[in-house]
């Protein structure tokens, strides 16, 4: 067995209670349980590396993280080790054996992330933490018309978190859909990377054009003129799900 | 507007942390909490009396309640300031004007409840308090056959809490389906009134069924011997959710 082992883990986790998922002193964080639950298990400091770093408050069903075994230990045995010791709002749904030169950030093809809206006039008494509640009638075919116009390869400086510095502001989106059932409204989108709330500042404008505020047409001008001034407020953390974490081959 | 105007309130709550539905001296229930907003709103105390009590740990999207205003109120206005003053967890969904001698309990035609089973390795990190975690291989086919069994005016003497008493153990069964999407699996039974533990003995009968350690054929002994002790242990009340009251026109 090589001397680093490397081992790649898939997570779920409900984001409501945490900082969100890096490490940051003095606060509660999804990468600082999962190292504190290893330190635990080896007896010494195993770094949690991450495919993308969820914000407070955004949850993840199919997270990707990796870690070098400081000694030989079984994926499956540390699997249930980790939710042994986890949090219940921390789950580990696979641990498996990975190359030692596997790197879960860069060698990620894309990222695939959902978008829940609870659409009616109470709040849940259950997701009140998981969803964004929009009170009023919205617009999906208007939505979808918005949504379809952000799909190939486009500069989304727009619609990007004020202030953060990117290497480049283009990013390839491979799709983008909202779907209805009931009262709940969902939107997937994949794209190779994303930017810091690029999905939560998309969804707060296709929300405005769901809603009649705003056309379709006003999605193809911000994304043009690549102006965060132009759009409107991001959407909530509490409705944003990483779905998935997708590799090459 | 007449002296004892009757309200009758829709309502959602996530039973997890209360004690149930009905009133317990020092513990947390639903009918306590609506009770606190109530004199909180109109400075006198207001009982509220629910369809049906949910135990504790049981869920609900669509419980039924009464109550008689001590004065004018308009409905709208009394779900507003209910949904201001009650905990997140308790949600009221409608009120609406009732006839004085409207009684939630004893004019209910039928009530609507489903069981929610989450039916793979690993907790959810999301609904661990809202479905029951069943592991392995289930047969819906075994359990719907199970399932279809019951329907009809049947003797349920053995799917009741041991020791509770009932004026008579004879229920009519509406409707009972098993339904799967993914790993979630889904119980809708539907009869004229339930006893206590009815739902939740049923569902544990049937999961043993699905897992092979009994025969569908074994559902139509258990009911015809009327015999407690042949059921298996009942299902946990984390995935027991009250759907819908019903009532005649």
């Amino acid at each position: 067995m090589p001397d680093k082992m490397q081992v790649r883990l898939t997570l779920e986790y409900d984001g409501a209670d945490f900082c969100g998922w890096q490490l940051q002193p003095g606060q509660d964080s999804i990468q600082g349980r999962l190292e504190a639950a290893l330190e635990r298990i080896f007896n010494c400091a195993v770094r949690v590396r991450g495919a993308g770093r969820t914000d407070a408050g955004v949850h993840a069903t199919g997270q990707v993280a990796a870690i070098r075994l400081p000694r030989p230990f079984d994926p499956g045995d540390l699997k249930r080790a980790l939710n042994a010791l986890l949090p219940p709002t921390i789950v580990v749904l696979d641990a498996a054996s990975a190359d030692d030169n596997f790197n879960p950030r860069r060698d990620a093809s894309s990222r695939l992330y959902e978008y829940r809206i609870l659409n009616r006039a109470q709040p849940s008494a259950f997701d009140y933490r998981h969803v964004w509640l929009v009170r009023g009638k919205l617009d999906l075919d208007a939505m979808n018309d918005a949504a379809s116009r952000i799909i190939g390869e486009h500069d989304f400086s727009a619609f990007r978190s004020l202030g953060s510095e990117e290497r480049t502001t283009r990013r390839i989106v491979l799709s983008s859909r909202w779907n209805q059932n009931d009262v709940r409204i969902f939107y997937r989108i994949e794209a190779n990377s994303f930017m810091r709330h690029m999905v939560r500042t998309l969804v707060g404008a296709m929300v405005e054009i769901g809603r009649g505020r705003a056309s379709a047409d006003s999605m193809t001008t911000m994304l043009e003129k690549c102006d965060r001034a132009l759009v409107p407020a991001s959407a909530p953390s509490s409705g944003l799900f990483l779905i998935a974490v997708r590799y090459p081959g």
